[in-house]
Parts: structure tokens; C-alpha cells; sequence
């Protein structure tokens, strides 16, 4: 199995319901590093799963529709914790939908991972 | 399927015997850079797989009981080599110990990384 | 001329004013991972610069006063862009305040960097 | 599952024919950051799964035969695309012809990774 | 001081002249991540030293002219030898120029760092 | 300015004497990334400030000594805490004096960084 990884990151805000969360139901904010992984179980015509520009064009596509947002504002998000997990999800379910458009054969994965901090990640891993 | 992972970190020395070690026979130490991951397919309630305070909690309790030890001298690990990869079921099960204690619902893996230096790291990986 | 450093991070909310900051004039977050440098000549009669531990509360107490906030509705930062050099200046001159108070001899520079993606980061460095 | 793995790197020339690599099909190179995790499922009687300095040997080996090379010149890969996953690969069975030949029991699976810059990398995993 | 730091890639393929480089006289190539860090007494009346969007896209100007290149090819170069503190040097220079002519006030040094490998890596520091 | 740095790594163990270090008087142990930082104001004829397989060869002479070692044990470092900034200082100092007895020129400083952990680090910066 094969797979192609790119880097990129947001910077948003927002705030959690829940008192699970402490101070972090206070209004703030986190910088994403956001990890993108494709998986297919073979390479194409030009040697290659995935070309790395395309991807992390991709992956930019999508992180910019969240990117310098307060994330308790867009609706879409509406009555949800945008926990680092569900925003892995969520931009995980975006890329999925983007390569299945593109019609990108060959794919059969994708994990994203949102790193919070030097110490906290969080990931979300599907079939496409 | 979800994951969360949260760092920390232990300093201990110990020995190993067996030729295979070389010099690492020797009495010397190591600081571990240590990776919990947490797995499970669904988020709760409350938008999350797990508080990532409470994992962070957990896995410095965790590493609080090796922290600042001569491993050769611990009883639970007599006539043991605590290799990275031993170091890393131990940390794993330890904190399935605690999880099933807390009662906690929803996980249904665990990983757990330890890295003894930039160019060297070791992983177990169990089901909970 | 020895140095020691400590690492830890603070997540907020902020908005930039000014059109040099182009989307980030809306309200949107930032995790700053934090590195706090602290100089100085000489190792004390224990052997060291400063205690390592010491220096991690020092840094912890500083960063505790701005995580989980919105600077924006910060009254110390009113009227302020709250830059990632700006905010690196901040926590070196309350760090200097607290190493005054503490009365810690030797010590005759510090240094902070903030880490605001893997790609930026910005830093301050003072005389003690 | 236990793993382990250990770090190196190269430094090779290269260029890509198609049109989809756009620049990249200019004679360039790239440092890869390589990293080979080693899997399987017991510890042997040193407690460990592999010895993480026979590991490094074995890796070390196999990527001297590519370093400071033009891979456009090596006849093992004429006619192919030398692309980061392609190389991932490449190691990766080389390495599961060492282990075959040292007779290492206990091994069930490689993954090697090839970090081509900060924001981009490849893998290949397989069974042995 | 403050300081402002963005990270970017080249990745290039060169060969070295000199019996000192041993494997490295043959062509292969290389990653360099490239750190360009911005130096200054002062914030300007934005609360910034320089802003991070147009220091991203200055270094992003300046790699471009060495991205995907054999710089045994470039005339720039003809002579030398493109070590990594030679091109740090290239960067820096260059980075400098363009800071003069876009009148920039305020940045009085600036260094750039390029990363060769996870072990080894060379800086240019020079006022502006 | 010109600098070339270059990364390897020591595994010992060794204890503290002094209330101030707490646990950390126990027989413990530490992993140190070992970052040695070479200046100097020209490159050579070769285009180099100092070759990094030199480099590298000698901060690997000089770690050997330490590694895989009881600190405690080891009578260079009777009656001293080796704390992370002083172990800084004696790696620095074997690291000047190898130069000098190689007879480098155009080197005029060393900095030597020790990563404790991934939160914590320290050096010692010296003229040559």
C-alpha cells in the first residue's frame, strides 16, 4: 500500500459548549498543522499515487474555506463542539469529495490529522 | 475511525544484558518521548473521542511511576530488558488499565510510541 | 555564555486591525507553541543556569494569563495588534518581571520565541 | 503489534518525464528523510523485536546504494519515474531482501517513509 | 530585539569540486528547508516588525529562481561550489536586495538557515 | 557570519546532588539530541566553512566519550552535577579542543545545544 502525505495549517476561533472543556468554553482559538494522507494500493502510468502538487492544492482548497474564521459563526458548524477530531473529519469528509469530483482514480484512503500543539494531535481515517 | 494523541515524556537509566546490546549493557539511560494514541470510530456527545486533559492526565500518571528511575532496580520489571519496544507495551497496558478503571466508552485501541532519540522510536499497538 | 530553554503554548482568539492583514482582520485563533530562553554566564554552586523545572513554572504562570482567551478583550492589549512579536515581547517582559521579584541571581537575558505554524514564527530578545 | 524504526537520509539528483510534474521535470534533487518501521507481533528472549543498531546498519546499507546519485543514471531505474512513493518502495523491498537473507524471524511487516521537505512525504507498507 | 522567521523548500541538484567532498564531487542533489529570519529594534505603527504574509512571499520569490534547477547549470554559479552555507549566503543576499528595494524601514539584519538533512544544517547572518 | 551545524546524539545515565533537583536525585537518565553549531566571518577556498562529514566525525568522537555511560562513574565529572548546560560546556570544550588540534582555520566560535526532551534544552556558547 502506498501513500502520499501534505502539510498545510489554519489559524481559527472558536469556543466549546461543554464542562468537560473548562476554560476552553472561554471564546479562543488554535493554529491547525493539518496532514493530509492519500492511500492506494498502486502507483500510475507516471509513477506516482498522487502528484504532490495537486494534493496539496487540494488540501489548500479546502483549508482555506476555514482558515482566519471564528468557527462558532459559520453555520455549517451549527450546534457542533469543533473539537480537533470533528474538524479532522470534516476536512477529511471535504478532501473525499473533491478527489471523487476530480474523478481520481486509484485512491482507496485518506487520513487527516489536525496537530493542536506540539503536544496534542487528533486524526480522522476513511475508505474513499 | 478517530484518534487522539497526546505527548509527554520520562528520564530514566537502566542496563540490558544479552551481547546483542553491546556498549548499551552498560549502565546508561534515555529520555523517551512518549506518544499516546487513543482510537475509537465515534465521537460522544460532546463532539470529542476523548477530553484530551483527561488523556494528558492519564498518560502522566502514567509515566509518573517511571519517571526519574533506575529501571534495573524497579520489581515489576526483574529479568526484563526494558527495551523501547517493552517500555511501550507497558505504557500501552498501563493505560488500558486506567481506562477501563475510568469506564471510559467509545475507545477501541490504544498506540503508544516511545522515541529515544531523533533517529530511533519504537511503537506497540493493542486493542481495548 | 550558557542558555536554557523551556518550551510550552497558550491557544487564543484575536483580530488584527489594519489592511496589511488582509483575512486576518477577522476574529480567528492561533496556537502559539512558546519557547522561553533564558541567559546568563556562569553555572550557580548547584551546576546549573537555572533550574529547569523553575524555569517551566515561570513560563507556565505567564502563559496561563493569556490561554484560552480572546485578546481582543484583553484590557492590557487595548488598542493593540496582538502580533506574534508583540505577544513574544509580552511574555519576555513579564518574564523578566517575575525573575526580578524571584531575586534570580546570574541570569542577564532572555529570549522568547512563539511559534504560530510550522511555517512563521516570531521572537523578542531582552537584557535582564 | 510492535514496531520500531529508525531514521536516515539521502541526498540523490533526479528529474520526472510527464508532463504532470511541470518543473519537476527539469534535473533536480531532493534530500529524503527516510524512515523504515520494522512490525511483528512478540518481543524475541532479548525482549526486543530487532536490534534498533542492526536496524540502522541494514537501512544505512540499503541507502548507500542510492546516495549521491543521479537515479536518471542507475540502470535499476531506467524508464520509470523515480518519485518519492516509487523510492519508498524501493527501499522497502530491499530492506525485506535483507531481512530474508539474515534469517531475522519474528518480522511481519515494513513501512518506509520518505519525507521529501517539511510539508510533504511518501510511504510504502508491505507484509514480509 | 524582535525577530520574524517563515519557512519555505528548494530542491535542487548540484555536485561538488574538491577531493574534501568525497561522494558529494558526483551529481546528486538536495532538500534545503529554508529559514529566512528578519531582524529589527522595533515594531511599527501595525504592532508588527514586518508582515508575515509579505516575508512568506519574498523567500517564496527568491527560492523560485533556485526551485527545480541543476545549479551546476547556473551561470550565477559558474566556479563555485553551491555548498549550503554558500547558499545560505545566495538567499540572504538576495533576500536583502529585495528588502532595499521595497524600501522596507525598520529591518536592520537578516539570516537565513537551510536545513540539508534532519543532522546538518548551515545560516548566513548579515545587517541590512 | 557563517555557521554549519551538525546533530547527533548521547544516552546516559547520571543522578544530582541538591534539594533544588528533587526527584531528579535519583538514578536516572537522559537522552540528549547533541546540536554542535561551528562559526566563522569567510569560506574557504572550497567553498565551505567547515566540511560536514568533518564535522560530523568529530562531534561523534566527542559524543563516544559520554555514550552509554553512568555519568556518575566517570571521574572528569567527580564532585560536578552534569546538568544539561554543563555537559554543554565539556562537549563544547573537547569539540575546541579537537579544532585546535586539527588545526581548522577560520573558525572564531562553537555553540552546543543539548535537547533534554522535547520541552527543554540547553548551551553553551564559546569563542575559539
Amino acid at each position: 500500500m502506498f501513500s502520499v502525505t501534505v502539510r498545510d495549517h489554519v489559524m481559527i476561533a472558536h469556543s466549546f459548549r461543554g464542562e468537560v472543556f473548562g476554560p476552553a468554553q472561554r471564546l479562543h482559538g488554535a493554529t491547525y498543522v493539518v496532514d493530509a494522507t492519500f492511500r492506494g494500493p498502486e502507483l500510475n502510468e507516471d509513477g506516482i499515487l498522487l502528484d504532490i502538487g495537486l494534493a496539496s492544492q487540494e488540501l489548500s482548497a479546502v483549508t482555506a474555506e476555514l482558515n482566519y474564521r471564528n468557527l462558532d459563526d459559520e453555520p455549517a458548524f451549527a450546534g457542533k463542539n469543533t473539537s480537533t477530531e470533528f474538524l479532522a473529519k470534516v476536512i477529511a469528509d471535504r478532501l473525499a469529495d473533491r478527489i471523487a469530483r476530480l474523478g481520481l482514480a486509484g485512491l482507496t484512503g485518506i487520513t487527516v490529522t489536525l496537530h493542536e500543539s506540539h503536544v496534542a494531535w487528533a486524526s480522522y481515517e476513511r475508505s474513499l
